[in-house]
């Protein structure tokens, strides 16, 4: 039933998806977006990055704003338990032919950055400056409340091998959505930290960002942001919802920044933290899939994403697209 | 400012929009609607009609189902103050050159029956039988949690018509939207009971009921009735929402009962009982008076309604329809 | 059943309490407290007053804040539908023997001043400086996102003459309790604006303002509240809540300002409008009427309150209190 | 800083706290209780046991209530990622003098029974059957709506032991009470799931049974229970609540089965995987620890618990109760 068996004990031990770096054209219009806004603290700026965290989170960051003019992702970072499990990741993507290199960033110790199948930046390290908490300061929480980073959505040519990539790095799949009559993916979720994904990939030209999405207290925080979206300028960022997603079962409002990188405000998914949690398979021409109330997603959802540094697109193996709305 | 000079000591004193009786088709699946889905209670029960109230009302019904072959609005009922009121509106009618009628209804003491300026069934009463307190008996509430009934929704041939009818009635107009080229009123908002409206009107083929809304205690239950919908047999009766207006600041929901009947689910509004409380003018061309956050509403939505008995359809004034969305 | 016939007619129209004028001791407190805590808006300002209003209101204030050396109340405003109203007032307060007096007060047109029976401050008016709306500028909300003011609590030396008192002014009884062995009531809500209450009285030393209440959108919004307060310097202030009232069946939370007085952040309460409503008696005994769910408020509740300017407290006519807890 | 270094890789893997076995001496008032009124699931029942699950949990159980005339635990279950690790805590219990014991359940595939430092009966297993889900099914959610067992909370006689006891089979310390005059920790919190806790240790008389927790979506599920349980006849199995922890920042309530065992509804607490995540130190004397809002817990709170099956009940190390109320 499971597509794919559970690593059991990998090489190496991947705890979440932790931060993501976008590049964008004007770090004053972003600062507004992601802290005025959104909510995100901002924890450390200079004349070329800002950088943010979320309420709950003790990390230094987990947004990375880059100053340039390609607004593109220019890495998805990943803790891993220690610096064991640095080695045993270099190893692997060595022993599969990657390329591998160490670099140095800011409020990291030891960053070892690689490629997967498809080109995406991976950035893997153990231990990042860590803050003081504030997730009991309350008077200085704003905008949709963000508690934590919760997970990265991607376009991919090819799912099926995208799922197989990350279920070998120890990644489990929790739900998907299967084309029945090639019985081929056409999307994935796949998690490490015992939610319905750390990271997911839906089939199309890539690899390209889908969205970044933040964890909300309840679906009263999105609610409250679209208000202030809507009426204090930002009505047209507001992309799709609020609904619930069939997949996930989770609340969700997508938006787009102000370089057109999309967010995805989030809450109220489930624990799959079992060894024994079993996929669960959608129809591709199951509606409630993508919104359990029936309300398509716009035709920019389907087919618009940030470029990842680096990266060439490429056509889907899979042809057409699953829109529903026009 | 005002379109309309509120009538400050009107002849007789409207009270509320209290209760709408509709005809359906099949009560037993109406019941399974109204009352296991949305939550209303049935006080009464015969072979051809089913009455049913919301969690916070004491009066014996706000919603009288008739079974019959024409899905149609068999009447509005508004109760006044006393049955002096029920004189004076009689003769206020009568002198209108409007036709009056006393007629016989269960659970009512003396209603009076006459149609509006453009055929609307209009019911007035002074009393009806009362029945004990449920609104803390939590163990009871279900679906939505409906706790009132708040308002009624009609297409209208003449929107500017219709408001200066009913302001003559003793309402009051807190919102509107006018065409800025024709500087006629596209739709009205007009309130009784301090709310932002107990009737409204919107112009098109007509008269013709829009919706019946219920008040919900928070947007929550808008959430929780959604979730339900979508996964118990009721998804293709999910027509609009979740949204805000823009217009009376309310959380919103439509949905379609058994005989295509809309019911808006409906929280959030605002007071409006001062006598200075001044109308807000809306642009037509302003899509955020619809929905705030901007989805548009379907062409259903704008084009379909149900019938009122006896009343014949006539082509609107002011021909056209801001639909928004194909 | 009810304690008192509805006036059905009344010589004057009050349409509902619309202000409340504090004496406070910093002005800088009061306003980090009003403004940036609770999160009314500051609408004018001096060196001697303060002026605020909540989200929804349209009138320039609703409470005023002025600099002295007593914490008391000096005054309890009342909105009227016009002028004529005012005239009414006037000869019923001069037929009843009390001194009536014209006033000025800024942004107000015709300030009447009166006492009630037991000597509190009463300012009837028919029209305030109006001010563009601010519910739908939703980034400027804050705090308790408080809405509207909603009524106001007293001690009263004599509830049944209080309440009989009031109903003569046109207010209306929605709940009660009664002491079962003298058949006197212990406390009375009255309302005029179609909720449980403008005003109550509960027995006790006086007359001295209990509480002052705000309408919130949801319950969230209080525990929203107490987070900030818990964490901001306000812990001293909560003085108790979050409960829902058995009488008003309304959500709850009451905190103390700088000065001491009392503020409540309340919702969900009900419709009251009909002329039928008959109001709700509770015993003395039951102690669900205070806390639905059971817990006892704290000894200060039950004592302290605010003086009224120029009003000698004097001992209540029925002894004892009920206090649960200790 | 950390008062334990967490252990790195444990030679077993335990997953979480799964279900909880009571003593219960109805089981009919014990059904109506747990799934009429809090809304668990009943999945399996015989003459003498109750089986039950969360809307989330995928596992057979979460709760099983057994028949019987001592109202006691009888057995703490934990699921491990396979077979091996159930040997390697056979191992591990038996290196250190403990013993063990293979024992056949209904619904569980092998089940490991060991005794902890103090007595307490743990249950290990590895799969335990496995049923639909139900968390989309959302027309049969009712009560609190509980998405799935979270923790469990017991009285110590040694807190500093009990914690240094699961430190060493793998749970890590987030949060923790310490008497700064001894040193000695009062009360400790740890986790394996990624969350504050699985199991907590308070100090008194033990080992003895404190709550049982589920976790719920949102604040308003904790509401919506008292307001039941406040007018159905449960008024007084409410305890303590609502409130906030500072201690896990949750949003609590406790209330008491028909057997007196002590059940909590919780939401909203934080993520805690990270390996370099460091436990947060409270002192005892701060009132904020137990109820962010200052309000504080009963004297039954602080005092009674459940016994566990077998294990005798000695008096704490550290005398003295840290009772705020009375």
């Amino acid at each position: 039933m499971p597509k794919f068996s559970p690593v059991l004990y990998p090489f190496f031990n991947i705890i979440r998806l932790s931060y993501v770096e976008l590049e964008v054209s004007d770090l004053e219009a972003s600062e507004k977006f992601y802290s005025d806004l959104l909510g995100l603290v901002v924890t450390a700026r200079n004349d070329n990055q800002l950088f943010l965290r979320c309420m709950e989170e003790r990390e230094h960051h987990s947004i990375v704003l880059t100053k340039g003019s390609t607004p593109q992702c220019r890495g998805l970072g990943f803790k891993v338990f220690d610096e064991g499990d640095l080695a045993g990741i270099e190893n692997y993507f060595t022993e599969q032919g990657h390329e591998v290199d160490w670099i140095e960033k800011p409020h990291l110790r030891k960053v070892l950055k690689v490629r997967d199948n498809l080109g995406m930046p991976l950035e893997f390290y153990s231990r990042m400056d860590l803050l003081p908490t504030i997730h009991q300061k309350y008077e200085i929480y704003k905008g949709a409340r963000p508690l934590r980073i919760d997970h990265v959505n991607m376009f991919s040519t090819d799912v099926d091998s995208s799922a197989e990539f990350y279920n070998n790095l120890g990644f489990r799949l929790t739900e998907y959505t299967e084309d029945e009559e090639t019985g081929r993916m056409w999307a994935a979720w796949l998690h490490r930290k015992g939610t319905v994904h750390d990271v997911a990939f839906t089939n199309g030209s890539g690899p390209r960002l889908h969205h970044v999405a933040f964890f909300l207290m309840n679906p009263l925080n999105i609610i409250d942001l679209l208000d202030i979206m809507s009426t204090s300028g930002y009505l047209g960022n507001i992309e799709r919802g609020p609904g619930r997603h069939g997949i996930s079962n989770a609340f969700f409002l997508y938006i787009r920044d102000p370089d057109n990188h999309r967010i995805e405000l989030y809450c109220c998914d489930y624990q799959t933290i079992d060894p024994d949690h079993e996929p669960i398979k959608w129809d591709l021409k199951d509606p409630t899939r993508q919104t359990l109330w029936g309300q398509p997603a716009p035709r920019s959802w389907f087919e618009e994403g940030s470029l990842f540094e680096g990266a060439e697109v490429k056509e889907p193996l899979q042809a057409g697209t699953p829109i529903v709305a026009p």
